[in-house]
């Protein structure tokens, strides 16, 4: 549901305050959150598996809340790899939004958690539009989405100051130039940081967490 | 904008009446169109690519509209390859609607094609709501969007009566199995076609045309 234009500010105000609820919740409890954007299949679910790996081993309590349309494939990855974690379905949204994150968080054990990764629904034009109340943004790109896709997506770059681009390994194989990636985002945001990954083999997970300042 | 449901009935319905318009009005001028749609990265563009090569062959006069959020980076490899062409920015909206394909047909020498491919904005969950008109449907997947991702969009799936899956040259490469992706739309959808693609190389290009009645 969308693309209804009515009383379009009174909505975007209101998700403000619900996003700036979810913040002051999550600073009162200690929580340090991160909402993770990306399209389908760009790796977000493993690479937040691969911080959360790297976290554990410095002590810290990971936690995860899994935002898909339908279905819990990515939660009950979470849960395999031992974190805490949520399931979070929008039936036709294409987004989270800090309402239905709000809810989330009344739910979750936040007193077992240091850090808490949101992954959001994978796509990269609605999720721009939803502040949740997280400390930071992070957007996952694969090098598979082609070496014009953060042109065509202006403005979630412009807005998010970390970018992974990921799947950095299969660049070379599939004809990509990753730095083409780097260069328009740049471009886009001349202060954000990006961290080349490969989430399967780990590389690149912990300059991913010194950027998110973890 | 999205995800203001007020009045959204009346908005549904109106979007049918306008598909409408657009299908009769390709209908009267002879163009059989089709709306493609996907993820971004999918490889919707040089899919399309591929089969205007097929059909020029055929002597099949072929165009495209090219929906993307921003840029018109898809416009010009439409361009480039000597397709009839127009480029359709939709600035922060998620998908095509049938409203903006509406003004871009009215703009669009129909009298100089055959087949036209719509290719929508780079998303799995929007366009799904969003009829345009056209003759068929079409959704492009690719193995490097998990084995899981259609089970993740189900909407979309059982609605659409042929489906691409596409990059299989890289599936065994990153370990994905396209027969789950299979598996997965045969359950949601018994009467689809399904078709392994490869756009780089063309492999599946003429199944894919057969598929679509062309």
């Amino acid at each position: 549901m969308h693309d209804i234009r009515v009383g379009a500010g009174d909505v975007f105000k209101r998700q403000l305050e619900l996003a700036s609820q979810n913040y002051e919740l999550l600073q009162e409890r200690g929580v340090r959150a991160f909402n993770v954007m990306g399209a389908i299949g760009s790796g977000k679910t493993l690479l937040i598996l691969r911080m959360a790996e790297r976290l554990k081993e410095r002590g810290v309590r990971v936690g995860a809340i899994a935002g898909d349309v339908a279905g819990d494939d990515d939660y009950q990855r979470f849960v395999a790899a031992g974190l805490l974690a949520a399931n979070l379905n929008t039936g036709d949204d294409c987004h989270l939004d800090a309402h239905r994150v709000g809810h989330a968080l009344e739910g979750f054990p936040l007193g077992d958690v240091d850090v808490l990764f949101i992954e959001n629904v994978g796509n990269l034009v609605c999720p721009a539009d939803f502040p949740l109340g997280t400390e930071g943004d992070l957007v996952v790109i694969s090098v598979t989405e082609g070496d014009d896709m953060v042109r065509k997506h202006p403005k979630i770059f412009a807005q998010t100051d970390v970018v992974a681009v990921n799947k950095v390994d299969l660049a070379s194989f599939i004809g990509v130039d990753p730095g083409r990636l780097v260069a328009d985002y740049r471009r886009l945001n001349p202060h954000g940081r990006v961290v080349l990954t490969d989430a399967r083999s780990g590389r690149g997970a912990d300059e991913l967490l010194a950027a998110l300042g973890l």
